[in-house]
């Protein structure tokens, strides 16, 4: 059984669609994965996501490490058995998060030095022991150390930390191989921040090694969006295409077709569920604040053509006021409203890709989604 | 069709086990009414509310009338509609609310004027006029408004309290008389503090009115529990008992059984829900808190008699932790754990009431629940 397979090309566009198969379940790419940062996807029961029809979600080996600790999920059976997910976990290595929550951090070579955002504690993460870690807690697709870099133009940091990230990789393939038998998948990450023969470098050597799939890191850090894309697109390039793709830390729906488009088949990205608590909503036609006085009498729903359990149920009005008034649901209601309205997105794409109408399809979602933009 | 129908009588104590018909359905008694302040009960879908059977919520006029407001709620079809909630909703007047969040208030004999917690702005309430903002939004069951003072050993404010209350009880009733036809039912509210002619006065004065039920009110708000029982006790033996009868604001379980034995039929309580967000969870043997250290490797469920979703689902260790971790789903997970306990505990009392059992049901209960306790 191949743990990826391709089942269907877009013939204008790179867009495909697959299949991965982990020892939990076939998942239909290109798959958006909500993100459970610290063992649960924020304002939603795992009903509520197994209703949406994801069967992937992410966790963060960094937030899981500090709490409740690699020992308590060991214990408790595994990081599904803690959080009673059934389906596929994807782990974050925690280079990010080490990077961009950890003001206290020191690079060697044998890995990265940090101190906790909890309690301020010295701890070291290897490409060895972040491996080991997320075998431990029973991750489906494990992701190695990476040095993920801020938005830069400079040529000698990215580089040097593009080829650290390499030289963890070997690493990190190694200490797989120690482990021996196990399900677990391992993806490489592409860095190389924004210059292009880094890029290239990186992309090609990551291919030349023995993973799973291959992410594209270091992108969507603050740069423009059109910067996102050049990049995207010239990484692409040079990555085994034979593999699934994974762009980290994208959600935004544009973003995602666009990243489609180039061939990508994975995303994460804590934007539905973040804006989901400051009363975004995404809709048909673009992204709205339910916080906007014109809601207060609008019994209509969050958006007219969405299926989800809150436009099903629920006004505008009524979540408008539920914001306005603190109330827990409304985070609930806006989560699996932007929750499910990625995952309806990315199930549109996937049929799109397999009736070979994709270009269409997005050119379309585009043109109505920017309305609300261009009205303003 | 009878409002309220006593199916049994229990023949060791006061207990019975009864039926209350609204417009919206039949309602089981003795019954817990979660309290859903704002158009929700805090940290639950109505969906895992019908789920553990709740058939009757209470809503808070006080706080509607402010956020959204009256026309709101009328606009959208009702509260029913606007929260999207099908069965019963019993409001109450705001009575409770005006004399215990608006520091600055002024009672009037044509009603009470406060300044809104929300903006300051100045507001009446008058026996009338709640009577019919519980009609505009479609309550099943109203209250009166009625005066609600803390606990004090003051005669003359007790007495003057009580008996405003009884003079805007007589006012309340020609309200609902003018408003014609309607399935709301209204209930009258039983004052009179900590004194016993007052209290004896009130429930008789109230009991020979034009109501459908009795609410006792102004117990449960700082005095002890002995005192709460004695006065309720003394209070039951002069209203009339072919009404339903109603203990405003009681909701631990213990207090709930107690009551029942007395003769109440129905209770409502922020209580289940309000211990959820600071980690507290019934359990058979006594209340505990999540927070203590030692639940942190406990792969327990909360309550192992308990068959809620959450302790069919998740552990003690995952709960601590998502307490911990400041994440929603802790209040979502103990909310929904906490107000089925109650709901099944009021099930066995009527279950044990109409098997004729429900002295000693209460006897076994009460004994396991203060084990915890005791052990302190």
């Amino acid at each position: 059984m191949a743990f990826f397979k391709i089942t269907n090309k877009d013939s204008k566009t790179q867009a495909r669609a697959g299949l991965l198969k982990t020892g939990r379940g076939t998942i239909e790419t290109p798959v958006f994965m909500p993100v459970g940062t610290k063992a649960t996807v924020k304002a939603t029961t795992v009903d509520q996501l197994y209703e949406m029809g994801y069967k992937i979600i992410l966790g963060n080996l960094y937030h899981l490490y500090l709490q409740p600790g690699i020992e308590v999920l060991e214990e408790a059976g595994g990081l599904h058995e803690f959080m009673n997910w059934d389906h596929s976990i994807l782990t974050d290595s925690g280079g990010f998060q080490v990077f961009s929550l950890s003001r206290i951090r020191k690079v060697l070579e044998e890995g990265v030095q940090f101190r906790s955002i909890i309690d301020g504690s010295s701890h070291l993460f290897t490409p060895e022991n972040v491996i080991r870690m997320q075998h431990r807690i029973g991750s489906d697709i494990a992701m190695v150390l990476d040095e993920c870099i801020p938005f830069t133009n400079d040529p000698k940091y990215t580089k040097e930390a593009a080829e650290r990230t390499l030289r963890w990789a070997e690493m990190s393939i190694r200490a797989r191989k120690k482990i021996g038998t196990s399900r677990m998948r391992l993806f490489g990450i592409v860095q190389g921040g924004f210059i292009k023969n880094i890029r290239k470098f990186a992309a090609e050597s990551v291919s030349g090694m023995d993973f799973d799939g291959i992410a594209v890191g270091g992108l969507s850090v603050g740069e423009d969006r059109e910067k996102t894309m050049e990049i995207l697109d010239y990484t692409m390039g040079f990555i085994d295409r034979d593999k699934p793709a994974y762009f980290m830390g994208l959600g935004d729906p544009v973003g995602i077709l666009d990243s489609v488009s180039l061939g990508v088949d994975m995303f994460d990205c804590v934007m539905p569920t973040r804006i989901s608590r400051t009363g975004s909503a995404f809709t048909s036609s673009g992204k709205i604040n339910i916080k906007n006085k014109k809601y207060t009498r609008d019994f209509t729903p969050l958006d007219r053509e969405c299926g989800c359990y809150s436009c099903r149920n629920y006004t505008r009005s009524y979540i408008k006021h539920l914001y306005k008034t603190k109330e827990i649901l409304s985070a609930i209601l806006l989560s699996v409203h932007n929750l499910y309205f990625i995952a309806d997105l990315l199930e549109k794409a996937r049929v799109s890709i397999n009736e070979g109408r994709f270009y269409g399809f997005r050119k379309e979602f585009k043109q109505k989604y920017n309305e609300l933009n261009n009205k303003i």
